[in-house]
């Protein structure tokens, strides 16, 4: 049994594959009807929001793709705040959409100040929308959206668009209490489905704003899967067998309770990290905002990153993931997110120990 | 077990809902790369190509809006051949982003006349690029796209894109051939897997325009994905189960062999047909142009088409379509297209049989 520990895909529970196994059914029918209304109210529940909840044939990136272009003009003057190559992604979108984009961009490894958000706002009236990934997949970072939000939206009313892919369902995102307008996730993260399934939900704000957003859509566009959904349907034919997991893995996670799982993630987080710097490795991370679904670790000096994953993948069953963009090579990460328990950390934990020193690493500095 | 003859999502194979249902694996490693590798040159083999071809998370329709998005520009002069509801998507789709799209309109249950579209392109030198649906499956009609093309290529040199969507790997398609620049289609259509992965052919002469194109474009770009194809990988994370699912429905359609694809089509479509006239009904599609993928027929004068839907589904285990737009309530379809036999066709003729009387039809003009 591999141990595949990236932030996505994720493994899937055996009851959640047989679910997805199901022979295919007419995607304008009453069964599939019954699915699509009980996973997105389902979703809506994890979400924490009585917003609608759009569900999309796709992946998290075309999820913030039907975020942009439904809710954004070109010329729009949005900021884009940016911790990782997620954050860089988030402002490329609109930009190819015409937006004006401003970015506040961080340096990789830490959270956003709330304090320059508040900054960036006042400096700049003109900006309409924000855009903010709460948990950077490429670094291992969890912004404080919390008060980013209290900021964007009790100060300044702005529109929020919140990257929640990697966080929502495994880290806590009330989308209601926070007053998010827009936020994504894929079905390939914390939810413990295969992916192929990107989730939409939108404020009243936010249709309000989509109703004068003049950004072409057309396979992206919400108000037609909400008049799609509002019959029971998808405007375009949806990826049922990953719906057929949804529906299984759902009540798994409703039955788990929401609580539950983030006190889960973030205990599994603790001993991924406490158990990198027992093996003498340093994190890449501020541990102040460290991710409770992915933990980055530093490539220790004369390890060879690819050559260690290559090792763990082949002789130890475990696939971790590498850097993306200019950390590539410089450090790998660590998934723990959705159907994950503490077995699962330490295999890794134990695979690492007995790999790290076949790749040249050397135990001097280990705690342990 | 379930009849389900809609002409899309169709039933699948036992083996390949079974390799629909393995563990997930990493995106962006080894393994995966084998697999997109080898279901992309299965594709184009099926395609009769050697241009490239894309596969992307998302329905035919997503597969359309890439077509258009990577080829054209604001502005951009199109032709649109419309002979039903996907023919209209197709025209609605380059509107929405700013092309200037003329359509020519075909009466629905006809195809078009090649010798219009001559007449077309000849009326109006400004058209760059002309869109055809190959197989209209809201009208159950086949355009003779082998001599559209011709005109479209050979005469006036424009960039044709083609909806394949329910044709090729059916329908005889060959897009060499033919000189087709775009051809889409949907992987629940006659390649016998769930939905969720849509296909793109992309001509030398297309990836041309795509250079020039100016319609925005993220998660649809297809050069992205030509890029991280080369590498072995999607730009976005990937329906990776629908991959597990194709993977083992190619192979069993390259051992059927293209050819006997096509012949057992027409046989099951003239049996669909045979069929159903035997029982008195009426055809809708003009029967010099039936499609071999989707059969139409017109609901009898008096019979209630969703009552009649109702029945069969919830009776007799049979799914067939209804009408779409405003052919609702006026037909009915019938899918005979991918995992689909004779005996399907005949359990679907013997339930018509039995039920049609059951919604006040009389068998007075049935021919046995």
């Amino acid at each position: 049994m591999i141990n595949l520990r990236i932030p996505g895909p994720t493994p899937i529970p055996e009851q959640v594959l047989e679910a997805s196994s199901r022979q295919m059914i007419n995607h304008r029918g009453p069964e599939f009807k019954e699915i699509l209304l009980r996973t997105t109210k389902q979703l809506q529940e994890l979400f924490v929001t009585t917003n609608d909840l759009l569900i999309l044939t796709a992946s998290g990136t075309g999820a913030m793709e039907a975020a942009v272009v439904n809710t954004l003009s070109p010329g729009d003057r949005v900021l884009v705040i940016s911790i990782g190559v997620f954050g860089e992604r988030l402002a490329q979108l609109p930009r190819t959409y015409g937006a004006d984009v401003q970015v506040l961009s961080v340096e990789y490894g830490k959270a956003v100040d709330p304090e320059e958000v508040r900054k960036a706002l006042q400096a700049d009236p003109a900006i309409k929308t924000v855009l903010i990934t709460h948990n950077e997949t490429s670094t291992g970072v969890t912004n404080d959206l919390e008060s980013v939000a209290k900021i964007v939206k009790g100060e300044f009313d702005k529109l929020l668009i919140v990257d929640a892919v990697s966080s929502i369902g495994s880290i806590a995102c009330p989308v209601d209490e926070w007053k998010l307008d827009v936020v994504a996730s894929g079905s390939q993260k914390g939810w413990m489905s295969p992916p192929g399934l990107a989730f939409v939900s939108m404020s009243p704000t936010a249709w309000r704003a989509s109703e004068k957003a003049t950004m072409p859509r057309f396979y992206f566009d919400l108000a037609a899967a909400k008049k799609y959904l509002e019959r029971g349907q998808n405007p375009w034919t949806p990826a049922i067998s990953v719906f057929y997991a949804l529906d299984a893995a759902l009540p798994m996670m409703l039955e788990e309770g929401l609580q539950n799982i983030f006190d889960r993630h973030a205990r599994l987080a603790r001993m991924a990290r406490d158990g990198a710097k027992e093996l003498g490795l340093t994190l890449f991370a501020d541990e102040a905002v460290a991710s409770n679904t992915v933990t980055s670790v530093n490539a220790p000096e004369g390890v060879d990153v690819a050559q260690l994953l290559n090792l763990l993948r082949t002789e130890y069953d475990v696939v971790l993931a590498g850097g993306q963009g200019s950390m590539q090579g410089s450090l790998f990460r660590f998934g723990h997110l959705g159907y994950c328990s503490e077995e699962d950390i330490e295999q890794c934990l134990d695979a690492l120990k007995s790999a790290l020193p076949r790749v040249g690493y050397t135990f001097a500095h280990a705690k342990a």
